[in-house]
């Protein structure tokens, strides 16, 4: 009974701590309490007892300015054993050499609801353009990492995506459930995708797709590349790195963890 | 008086919640929930129920098995804007180069809770030994990384870590308050570290520190190397690399977000 009274009460707290923990991002890495109040659609005191608690057990970390952020306890906790732990170490070899010699940005993506949510990048100084950023997500259907997911995610959720909305975020961006269903198939049948100004007029994405030890498609690794008349030529390295990183998953006995 | 009691409840809960993540490290990256119960110390009741709300949220993730992990939200929601964004963006280059160049282990640690706590780490595969894992900790007196955050603490810390217990896990390790004070003034003066076997007969920690703007050490870039004749001709490099990262710190403003 006292247990079944605990969790009752913390059912509504669990859930309002996630949703204040939602609220930092990119664009809002510090944060006021009233405006965590505010986002959250919290009472103020609530928000702030909240914060307070989370600031206590490390979950959040407090500025000069009180302002808060999250906290460095909260980042161990969740990379100590974190989710991609066996993809992301068969993948960091092949991840660093791709990123050396495509000279831009190589990045891992896994399927998460139903976006393309990135777990590693590795960018150079100067590279082109990239807007994923690590834990960053962008949509299956516009980015080369989410549309080898997509082209090998359950029939379901294919069509969900293909109902739309397609965002366009360029003309290049496949706008239309035909060109989105050739696409994928033609990524099934090709073992990869090329991508150029799908997201941004001067980058390309190209991407291809790593498998577990049962064949099932865990992840995507790519690269980010000016949109220039060499981008092609990377299609074989990302193509053989994905490659590697698969055997490395099969042999290393990572395929369990890697998702 | 709603917020206060619903914050009074979520105390508990919350405190619980974090004592239930703590239980999954690199020994016990899946537990099943009476595991989680005996180690927590909570009524299985209660545990079954807390992890059950953790799981519906993305805090943890249950495998076919019912065992459970931490879950991809939680990872995102800490790595989003994690609170080492900053020093990592700004010494991830420079960590990539050293690891190329010493061909083993390349890492990034930062001070916390009075030991050195590893926020990046890039392996080569059948690189030397190294007991560090991103998210890991080692003990201030005993790693090169450790020394280094140790040497330019505050004195109230360096004087708690001097008062011992001081673990030594070679006959190398640092084991007496003499040594281990004269040590840290010969960091300060020198400005690095060359730690052969100090935690591990075959392997020697080089370590250096990385400063934020205002000057103060936020983190220490290091290397562990095979134990042998040509360790210390890494030294230059390392040194070289952290004064890139502290001068990547203060030029990009990034020194805000260093911790």
């Amino acid at each position: 009974m006292a247990a079944s009274a605990e969790s009752g009460g913390g059912e509504g707290v669990l859930s309002r701590v996630v949703r204040i923990l939602q609220q930092f991002g990119p664009d809002t890495p510090v944060l006021r309490v009233s405006e965590v109040a505010r986002r959250t659609e919290l009472h103020l005191a609530t928000a702030s007892r909240l914060v307070e608690e989370m600031v206590r057990l490390g979950l959040l970390a407090r500025d000069a300015d009180r302002r808060v952020r999250i906290g460095l306890r909260l980042w161990e906790l969740a990379s100590r054993t974190p989710p991609t732990l066996g993809l992301r170490e068969a993948a960091m070899p092949y991840l660093e050499d791709l990123h050396a010699v495509s000279g831009h940005h190589a990045q891992l993506a896994v399927l998460d609801d139903g976006e393309a949510l990135f777990v590693e990048r590795l960018s150079a100084p100067g590279a082109v353009v990239n807007i994923t950023t690590i834990a960053g997500r962008l949509p299956l259907h516009a980015s080369s990492s989410g549309l080898v997911l997509l082209a090998h995610a359950p029939a379901e959720l294919q069509e969900r995506i293909l109902a739309g909305p397609l965002k366009r975020y360029t003309g290049h961006t496949p706008g239309s459930p035909a060109a989105l269903r050739s696409m994928l198939a033609e990524i099934r049948r090709a073992g990869f995708v090329s991508c150029p100004g799908f997201i941004d007029a001067h980058a390309t994405g190209i991407a291809a797709p790593i498998r577990d030890a049962g064949g099932r498609v865990v992840a995507s690794l790519g690269v980010v590349i000016p949109n220039d008349d060499e981008a092609r030529s990377q299609i074989p390295a990302v193509r053989a790195a994905a490659r590697g990183v698969t055997r490395a998953l099969s042999d290393g006995g990572h395929g369990k963890a890697s998702r």
